[in-house]
């Protein structure tokens, strides 16, 4: 039985007789092809991927796994269409909290013609893409309740300055700003998500050293989605956090050099992060010190 | 005295009644300031930089020593002008081969005029900025004889193809090539100049670890410079290879953002030394094993 996912953040939506992506119970995304070029590079892009032997495992871990093409009913109710049949990153997560951060201060690859290279100029200034190397395309936070939610509409998403992302990378790891509310964010899984040897840090390091490297692939306008699991708090230490690499629908041949717009946004992604770590141990410190006084006065024996 | 640099592979020349920079003999630089808001900016940007405490020293050693501005007779003889003094690289040179390189794949800053935006944007994707995340503006690069000095002609940089930066990076370290002809370079300085502990990949790499982390400044259409000296090969084992940044004019406050544009790019650039570094120790070994002749044939004793 296939369906329309319950926790898309970004991209073209199933619902109400459009077309859009739909999963199935044993795993399964399946994403429609779009009919233009898109849906072909995309298809082209996985294979190649696949089958390409120089990707290492600890980085492969990083791509939803390909398994091919298939026709089936679309979601708009207009018959058979082709789709991609990809792993299902999310279905794996009871209760997950997404980020869907589109890389690159450039979502327009060099030989995109002049309307596409001007329309997407303008998305790129008028978002934070230029001035951050990257902009968040959709997320939601869980609170404690179901009704918790916090899912900011797309227009919302798309005005979103940088200090506003600084802010929602916060809000993202904290348990008091599930419900869009002008709390402080408190950060209370900041260290369990994003730090630790295996948190989103320690994931996005990793892609990183791959990126300085990697001279196959330019990924333009692809997504690192960040997901995590406040149910799996119990079973993991860090919430089951993972990242994925989504959407290559516009991924061209590296030629020999590296994918230099991708690894800086990475890399100022990486930076947001760290900082928000820091300020962590830094709160972290202060209330240590509060409890004990001697840390907290200048006072003698 | 002053006089009109013989080593300069990029900018405005002071040459033929032209407005340029001016040299002295005791290691001075002087640059006219620009009437525009770049002359204003660049002198803001060394005021800023030569104070601020939170620059590490292996880090300020990579740009130029900032003197204040003085008002000396210009290039162009219209009469006293204002001039930044600074740290004339290149004399502690005796010989030098020098290249000029412009990081980012993006020289315009984000707030800049749409005119300013679309004429900068034409340029960044006529030379290699856009694809390589860096353009070479000029170099010049010494053979043994004064003659044989090659200082390719502006227009012929400007060309430079993807392909043509990686052979122009070649060159640049080798014996052969300093006259401009068809032969494959020998890349037989490549190790001493561009390897080792103290060579300009280790310097990048040093640079590199600092554009990580620093949000202080962003660096628009800044360039790398690198030199080095055949004449120090007795002196030093490295041919006194140096790394500075130059060219300050479109600077703007890093506001707690990495500067990605100008990181990207210097990590292609790092990227396009570590493929020759590992060629010529391909070629070394390809020789090693054609000298050894039980490494070369499959016999056994």
């Amino acid at each position: 039985m296939l369906k329309v996912p319950d926790h898309q953040v970004a991209g073209h939506k199933g619902r109400d007789g459009m077309l859009g992506p739909l999963i199935d119970d044993s795993g399964h995304f399946y994403k429609p092809l779009q009919d233009d070029d898109r849906g072909s590079n995309e298809v082209a892009f996985y294979k190649s991927f696949s089958s390409n032997t120089e990707i290492p495992d600890h980085v492969r871990r990083f791509f939803p796994i390909f398994y091919g093409t298939r026709l089936i009913e679309a979601s708009d109710g207009s018959g058979l269409h082709p789709h991609l049949v990809m792993q299902d990153i999310i279905s794996s997560h009871l209760y997950p909290s997404i980020m869907d951060i589109k890389i690159g201060s450039r979502t327009w690859p060099p030989q995109a013609s002049e309307d596409y290279i001007q329309t997407h100029l303008k998305k790129d200034r008028d978002t934070t893409s230029i001035a951050l190397g990257f902009r968040i395309s959709g997320l939601q936070v869980r609170g404690s309740k179901e009704s918790e939610t916090w899912k900011p509409d797309k227009k919302l998403v798309k005005k979103f300055t940088a200090k506003d992302v600084s802010l929602v990378l916060r809000k993202f790891v904290s348990s008091n700003t599930s419900v869009d509310t002008g709390m402080d964010p408190d950060c209370s899984f900041a260290s369990a998500v994003y730090g630790g040897s295996t948190g989103i840090l320690a994931q996005l390091l990793e892609l990183k050293k791959w990126f300085e490297d990697q001279t196959i692939y330019h990924f333009f306008s692809c997504s690192v989605l960040m997901v995590y699991d406040k149910e799996s708090v119990v079973k993991e230490r860090n919430y089951g956090a993972e990242v994925k690499l989504v959407d290559f629908a516009h991924v061209l041949e590296g030629k020999g050099v590296i994918d230099h717009n991708f690894l800086g946004g990475l890399c100022s992604l990486i930076k947001f992060i760290m900082e928000i770590l820091t300020g962590c141990d830094e709160d972290e410190e202060a209330k240590a010190s509060l409890q004990d006084p001697k840390k907290n006065c200048n006072y003698t024996d």
